[in-house]
């Protein structure tokens, strides 16, 4: 398979997942003006879980441009991290109906996909870049190093939010958008050759 | 990354956005036949929304053609963009829900997110055309300086409606519906030069 | 606008539309085997939407290989035209949940969605075809002229199912079963030239 | 039309097929820890359908590959096809809903609908491999050959875990799992060049 159509196959999944969430977006009870103010976790849910697949979407072509050929397994592997992808609007939902209520359960749960994902993704990069598996030949080693130090620190990220949205799951959720928007910023920044 | 794959990202955003609209269209209480009659409201929000979601498509293309490379600012703000365009289905249902009872609130936060919706479009474009930072070098001036031109009456023209929405719900209603038709008759009739 | 980018449009929001009307099925009341078993009319009108809308996708391509170029009538007319296609989730509902009760309604409105839609893509097709406007130069006439003569039947056996609607629902879904069922015999027997 | 174009809109709704099987997952009744871990059916069947849809993508385009041209035949075979492929968001609803009792009436819905699914995909193979009719004249044979032996154990393990599921509906589910399990393993070991 060309990597073309398994960029084209992820992205669909990417934009189909994000764009599903708003149906998880519901009004709060009361009046009509009430409603739509008091449905902030919503609105705060669908934030930070499109910017999430947006970032993903982003450093995926980054990642793919790497990749000269695929093998079976590389493509469960991405079967699996889409599984995790398009799961995301079910969590996102929880959090938007129990973040008002504090819900640690429902930030953790939102936050456990979220490391599942980075862990995946990990997991499809590893597996290519290992020997230079399924590595471009006339890939960058710098570049391909580069990208593989930084998965380590964004599992880690998302594992400890993970964990302190036990404590408290306004800090997790905090912490969940401090990440995306960290992502946005850093990559804006530093990664302008696109 | 090539504009080819961001601009079917894009595509895909603006298509799934418009297919789900139709979710949200309810039959409304009574008989079989009186409930589809009386579900207008419903039928109107869905047009309004799909054709505002088609004219953004169609421009879409003709910004795009102008940019001949991308960052990584543009492709984050073309993130916020499609959040915002992923967003609409939302306002349409409470528009739909809440227009027979001449809610205010629910015309002012469908404006409201058609107005954020040409704000950031606005912004993904200034930014490309400034100082023609990402424009290419083979694009026409007149045509870049023209598109720019375009973007100001266009969020005047959203955010007036949605202030007008706080004096009536319909009064909003009817220059959201007004706005589309304009964009599609000018476009139609000056605009051929696809 | 190359016509491959529109076709792609258009193409995607007939899977998201085909696709997404499986959210309109649902098990009838009572136990799970009773539950699956009754749920018939969903099932039938599920297959009729989606048939249908699989014809219209093959035909497509058949009706934009002879199209050479578009212009913004154009694209506006298949955004009309997509917004027909894109609202047959909801008829398809309407006359699930009221099959079983023989509503006539229910079968008239699910008839006009698609008499609606037939007419849109003949208002596409002979905007186009109309003095050859946006026809490929290379575009053999007795191709050209074989759709147009294609489009009237077409219609107007739509349009006469939804009218026997008004007699009884089941001959109305009856005749959109004959007519979806129709088509695809049709062409495979005489349009095997893809 | 291009195998090429067939494909994409193949793709695209395998694509969203799968990921639209998040919205037919929920929180069970309770806490919200409590809900979240007791919706594991909802888990386990949407686990086992993404992952079916995402093994059949995989597979289609080694199908697709030895595919030189289509007919209209082929295409609304594919059309019946994807038919079944957008349906099964529903069985896997009914089959999360129902496990927790034990349906078997739910567990026998779920394979009998991938059963059908198998049995499509296999039509629509041997329609195109027949004298090959459609396949490709650069296409090796063994490898024709070898698709062809492989269609007929795999609509056979579907109906059988299909009739186990009347004796037990977690017995059907073990083995809709266990098959789905059987293709990643055997396709990541044997089938590696994709």
């Amino acid at each position: 398979m060309e990597t073309a159509r398994l960029e084209t196959f992820s992205d669909g999944v990417f934009a189909i997942a994000a764009t599903l969430l708003i149906l998880e977006v519901h009004r709060a009870h009361g009046s009509v003006a009430h409603g739509l103010v008091h449905a902030w976790p919503s609105y705060a849910a669908y934030a930070i879980s499109f910017l999430t697949i947006g970032i993903i979407w982003v450093n995926h072509h980054t990642v793919f441009r790497q990749i000269g050929r695929v093998d079976r397994t590389f493509l469960f592997i991405n079967v699996a991290f889409l599984m995790v992808v398009a799961f995301s609007p079910f969590p996102t939902r929880v959090l938007a109906e129990t973040l008002r209520g504090g819900s640690r359960a429902g930030a953790f749960a939102y936050g456990l996909t979220f490391t599942l994902m980075a862990a995946c993704y990990g997991g499809l990069w590893f597996y290519a870049a290992a020997g230079r598996r399924l590595i471009s030949p006339d890939a960058d080693q710098r570049i391909v190093s580069g990208i593989s130090r930084s998965f380590l620190p964004g599992s880690a990220m998302y594992g400890l939010a993970t964990l302190s949205s036990l404590l408290s799951a306004y800090l997790g959720v905090a912490l969940y958008a401090a990440i995306a928007l960290f992502y946005v910023i850093e990559s804006s920044l530093f990664g302008r050759s696109v």
